[in-house]
């Protein structure tokens, strides 16, 4: 990208995307997709309440949505037991990330992660000018020891670790992920991506306290709620950080319909908890897959399950490419040793006969 | 905001937000909205098609939309008789101002619009650190000759100019469009908001020239289309630029029901031309009903109508108030001597007959 007018740091990024979409490799390949289970969306689908208020709002999509979400801030404050100052609501956390970067991150900043973390943070980071640091990951897990001291060497200011981990689905206690908030810098703030924390022991989500202002929680309903194509998630945090959101966001961001999805969805309990047990029950059945086919399987606290292929990253990278000619859609880390594993994420039983059937003729 | 880990940009931004919401002023003022006549909504709503677009894909949220959007920017290129690597879809104009500005502003980089523009363009010029410089209307139409003069003498790179323009009305004619841009410093770029542009004589829309690597053309569903609260914008540009977008934007911003309901939007040019034919009758009733109450308008090519009302902004934010205490949702501009003007927006009948009993006890 030659274009002078551009500015210093967008003529210096790489033409790089975070992910190349489903429906970019199926229009490559021509292979069509019968499994969807490389992007981590819920197979089994949103809440039949959400399906309905998105039925119903159709109709009433000419309105903006609000721009505060007043509503949907209120229902969110009282599921997490703090005020609605406490929750800022974004299109996804993708859009979420990218904004909080804005806030804290200047040409030159330090920021902290693991080698191979969810690579959404860091397209982010790179776009504001912050210096990424990484430590590479400890036995698939992020290496929160590392992270640290990482984050003290370099006097970071955002520390970024998901809880569980994407990609590789392992999982730190409660207490853990406090330990490190409290190793960091006293200036640091933790990015804690907790998109997946749904699927996860109680035990490994800290108790919510809005006094906190050295950690923002990140929360989607793109996973568990499965509203992915709607766009919705939010941030918990103490009011001050979440009110400097207000100065820098897209406020009408979030559309009317995505904002009813969500209002609806947080009514449906039971559909979350339905969702949770399928995915349980889909982590079973995919480690039983990967088993009969001599493989292993990193426990997985999250809506997918890394298979560990048992050879290098280029090895893994040839059982994803047979696998897509298969019409298996998944994905995999992008580092080492991260990449000796692909990621596939929670099927509906029908998606795990095809896998089952597939993953043996591309091993 | 004090809060000393914020960017040093962020710590100086006002803690101003573009625009209050209609769902806020109605909960501050107890007094719910009859005719939600203020934000430049359609309100003659969605085309059937999208409706029953997004009621189809509501099912389907679960996916995250094609982070390309391949299918709605293959029917848009068809559209608009460009290729594919012309256009970038966004969450909406303001989604794409706030990237088109990453691309091209960094702290200090001068920018120049109408003092009274729409705001979220200098909102985002704000928070990129840029050095916005103004100059007035001149008989309440953007004054292209100053924006040049003023180009050149900072030697902006980008410069607004939305025509029709929001939020008087007025519009020049394409010629007078290429000629701003064409005396513009040979660095900068126009940055072009057609959001109204369905609603203007065709006669004041530039020829679209994909060569041209110093205009960007900003269009939305939002408007004609009535799909404010789906969010889905678009710019049309020179395959470079656009492809510029790319490493900053967050790109799976705009969902699933978004890209389907923008799509089956696409298909129906009927209903587009029907909402145009609806609002140019809504004005001429606007006018009507201003005229009736001794006030004067301003010439409207959008699908709004600036009410002069004859004295100064606080009369007219009084006029302004007195409606909202009668359920009667306007806005108006921000800055003298726009400000002596109240900005309705095109309604149905029956909105138009609850503005006409508000009217006259506003004054």
């Amino acid at each position: 990208m030659s274009d002078h007018r551009l500015t210093r740091i967008v003529q210096e990024l790489p033409a790089t995307v975070p992910f190349v979409g489903p429906e970019t490799i199926a229009r490559f390949s021509g292979v069509p997709i019968q499994a969807r289970l490389g992007a981590n969306e819920s197979v089994f689908g949103p809440s039949p309440l959400a399906i309905a208020a998105m039925q119903e709002a159709a109709a009433e999509a000419w309105m903006y949505g609000d721009p505060e979400a007043y509503a949907l801030r209120t229902a969110l404050a009282k599921v997490h037991g703090v005020e609605r100052e406490n929750i800022v609501v974004g299109v996804g956390i993708d859009g979420l990330f990218g904004t909080a970067v804005r806030l804290f991150v200047e040409p030159g900043t330090p920021v902290v992660s693991s080698l191979g973390a969810y690579p959404t943070f860091a397209f982010h980071v790179a776009a504001s000018g912050g210096v990424l640091h990484t430590v590479p990951y400890r036995d698939d897990y992020e290496d929160v020891e590392a992270l640290a001291a990482m984050a003290n060497t370099v006097d970071a200011r955002l520390v970024y670790l998901a809880n569980p981990d994407n990609p590789m689905g392992t999982c730190w206690d409660a207490a853990t992920v406090l330990k490190l908030r409290d190793a960091l810098p006293a200036d640091a703030i933790l990015v804690l991506d907790e998109a997946y924390c749904e699927f996860a022991p109680a035990s490994a989500i800290p108790v919510i306290d809005i006094a906190d202002a050295r950690m923002l929680r990140f929360r989607t309903f793109s996973k568990a709620h499965g509203l992915a194509g709607a766009r919705v998630g939010y941030v918990i945090g103490p009011a001050e950080l979440i009110a400097a959101f207000d100065r820098v966001r897209d406020h009408f961001g979030v559309g009317r319909v995505a904002q009813e999805a969500a209002l609806a969805s947080l009514r449906d309990a039971e559909h979350v908890e339905a969702v949770v047990r399928s995915v349980a029950a889909a982590r079973t059945e995919i480690t039983k897959i990967a088993e009969a086919n001599g493989l292993s399987v990193i426990d997985s606290s999250a809506n997918f399950v890394a298979v560990d292929c048992g050879h290098d990253g280029d090895y893994a990278r040839r059982v994803l490419a047979e696998l897509g000619a298969l019409g298996v859609f998944v994905r995999m880390p992008g580092v080492p040793p991260l990449d000796r594993c692909i990621r596939i994420s929670a099927g509906t039983a029908e998606q795990l006969v095809v896998l089952a059937q597939a993953l043996p003729r591309a091993l």
